[in-house]
């Protein structure tokens, strides 16, 4: 369990994010059908992990809060655009403990606040970049793209697997997958903004990819094991929505890999086949497999594990930062991400 | 029936338009669940009206078709991003002539294709604001930010009032409503962008949105109409889509206005209900009395009296203009959208 300390600081970067993104709402009509809704759905409170990454490694790289608050602010905007989207993708029934967007508007109105989540982040990056200059503000561009190309690539690979029934993976597919969809970025991308900008462009952000990938898959694989073992209550998504969403998890690709011949045939056809196949009941008989195959045990030590090496790397991540100590927040979100329960 | 000189313009104007696409495609994988349907959506024939106006546009008021491509590419490749999402949102079966993305791809797999058609846009944008230097590439993005946000604005309210089975509407709120959701991005952006090219920032673009306002209505009221009375083989959409999906077009508004009280209450209860009640049995009697009390040939004036305003004002988005024989192709487009067939 992270300690007060962290959970404070987590708490003070979410404010002061949240804080920019109002600044920067447009307001005007139509209010009730779209504008509301976007001013709404970043006050869902999320855990603010990107933000306080962007935020803290500009710091350690000499850099202030200011500077890097609108990137901040863009990248956990376009975070709240993926989400929207993403949960109509897998047709999810919760978010940050309350119904999803298009539970609760209608997919036709919150796929277009969805779009309109993106233009807000795209806003939000335009401005941060103007005040960079010309040369950092292209650079900044640059990164958010690759990231966002990266984004769009992982969703493919996981919507593509589910609609064509593929099952043939093994862990490596699992963590091309999570780099592509997860990382990039979820860690990869605000550990390298916030060193560009705090550096002034002149830190080489590729130190930071190892770390930002190994923390950011320890938290997808705890994701995944927290869908399924997690508190509703505190998770803030229904409890077993990725098996029922037939999502290729590491905890999947683990049993189709260790358990007996029928039984993983067994495992293949309801994954190959539609949502409306995994009933309670077969998803009551897919959960016990999981436990009896070790499959969850195996997921939370390959998370504690990788956890275990992004720790190992954080040092060549900011050894070479003039303010490290801002970078302390950042070494405790790694035993945060595989300890927490939300 | 337009010339085929005009045919000729609007396909040579398609044809380098899609080669500066092409040139921008970014190629890898996965091929067969994103790049290789982001590659194909824009081959799908559209008229290219976009790209025409912003090409003709730019070289009337003194640059060249090289400088203004890629705004055009990024134009028409925002449109496609919207075409996909909003084919969702109507749940509209067919586009251009082919399956709709999601009823070929799936949703979930096409609502990601029309996200990267968006960060593809705005990749053909950045280059294209790059090269036209600081203050006018930025100047650029600002036109495309305003021109989504209304687009995003009118798209809410279409859906806003489907969902919540708004029907007390008159005219003037179905113009507000084209205003946003088309004119927009489909007629004033291309426009405004062209002359801001051509002039290098020295054209007063806001000398084009009456013009641009009226093309776009005029435009859009024969697009509602095409979509009663058009034959699917030219018209690319199944035609009575919008009465299936109970859009409030100026056709049902009319007809609202006009009808007997008992004739308009069944209306209203029609356009209120779910899409399911909305069966050929009964689309077939809506169709009767939008021809019964005249609401077709409504809006059929309708539109012709907008292109009739559109001419008039053909002037003066274009007396300033230092080459104006290139907007000729433009004139031309006026009496086109409303007498064409598709």
């Amino acid at each position: 369990m992270p300690g007060p300390a962290l959970e404070e600081v987590l708490a003070r970067y979410r404010a002061s994010t949240l804080e920019e993104i109002d600044r920067h709402l447009p307001r005007g009509e139509p209010k009730r059908w779209l504008y509301g809704p976007l001013a709404d759905y970043p006050r869902r409170v999320g855990k603010g992990l990107r933000a306080t990454l962007c935020l803290a490694t500009c710091c350690a790289y000499g850099g202030t809060e200011e500077e890097s608050i609108a990137a901040a602010a863009a990248i956990e905007v376009a975070h709240c655009a993926f989400l929207v989207h993403d949960d109509i993708q897998d047709d999810s029934a919760w978010r940050r403990g309350r119904p999803s967007l298009h539970r609760s508007e209608g997919l036709p109105l919150a796929l277009n606040t969805g779009d309109a989540l993106a233009l807000l982040s795209l806003e939000l990056l335009r401005g941060s970049s103007a005040r960079l200059g010309q040369r950092l503000g292209a650079r900044l561009l640059d990164e958010f793209s690759g990231a966002l190309w990266r984004t769009l690539e992982g969703q493919a690979l996981e919507l593509g697997w589910r609609r064509d029934g593929v099952t043939d993976l093994g862990p490596h597919d699992y963590l091309e997958l999570v780099l592509a969809k997860t990382c990039w970025y979820t860690t990869i991308l605000p550990l390298r903004v916030g060193a560009l900008i705090g550096s002034w462009g002149t830190a080489d952000p590729a130190a930071l990819v190892r770390f930002g990938l190994l923390l950011g898959a320890a938290f997808q694989i705890t994701d995944d094991v927290l869908n399924l073992t997690g508190a509703q209550g505190s998770y803030g998504k229904e409890i077993g929505g990725d098996l029922r969403e037939g999502k290729r998890t590491l905890l999947l690709i683990h049993l189709l890999a260790v358990a007996p011949a029928h039984v993983r045939d067994e495992v293949r056809e309801l994954l190959a086949g539609p949502r409306r196949e995994r009933t309670d009941e077969r998803l009551a008989w897919l959960t016990d497999q999981l436990l009896e195959q070790g499959s969850i045990g195996f997921a939370r030590d390959f998370a504690r594990g990788t956890a275990d090496a992004a720790a190992a790397a954080f040092g060549d991540a900011f050894g070479a930062a003039p303010r490290p100590e801002h970078a302390q927040v950042i070494r405790e979100l790694v035993d945060y991400v595989v300890d927490r329960a939300r």
